[in-house]
């Protein structure tokens, strides 16, 4: 899937909106949260356009296993890997997805709550 | 990195620990939680011990990767595919990591809420 001129994220990733870039590779771009909910929040996208974890194709687990890796390094740049951070990624309406692009929601730098919303 | 004797999600994929199992992979294996927070509770976790995260080597993408499409294939058999599920990885103290093997937590089933925790 190409680049979305209606999607806020891949606007972001084609530099048409701009974000606070905190991390980049091939197949990644990671950002700050415009509404942080941590001290550390980053979220981490793929480059190419894809809706949500279901609409991932078996063809995308590179990506996918990118957007981890992605994290991981984000979580150690923005300083919080020895502390702790917890991912989430949201599908759908009960989850409250909001924008309809994968994103990976790193968060750090406070204790986390269990259950996790 | 090889099966633990002292990690019970290794010893779960080895087969000595019961657990609900409900998909498994060449690289993963997902079964409910047993304190669940949510009508579907599922973690994904690799075959393969790999503490956290942070403890994922770069060559460990296609793992990482099979890790989001498992959580994907079983938000599908669960039934949450189409209402909305949430994953969360938890990794170190401040969130509270409290098995030190990946896990994907997968949850749906009802409104989730924000912040995560």
């Amino acid at each position: 899937m190409a680049e979305r001129s209606d999607c806020i994220f891949c606007r972001i990733v084609a530099g048409e909106i701009p974000a606070d870039v905190v991390h980049e590779d091939e197949h990644t771009v990671a950002f700050r949260d415009l509404d942080p909910k941590a001290p550390v929040h980053v979220l981490v996208i793929p480059r190419r356009h894809i809706a949500s974890i279901s609409d991932a194709a078996d063809t995308d687990a590179a990506v996918m296993g990118a957007l981890l890796l992605a994290a991981r390094d984000v979580a150690a740049v923005e300083g919080v890997a020895e502390g702790g951070y917890r991912l989430v990624v949201n599908t759908g309406a009960a989850a409250n997805q909001t924008v309809h692009h994968v994103h990976v929601h790193v968060m750090g730098g406070r204790d986390m709550r269990w259950p996790p919303g």
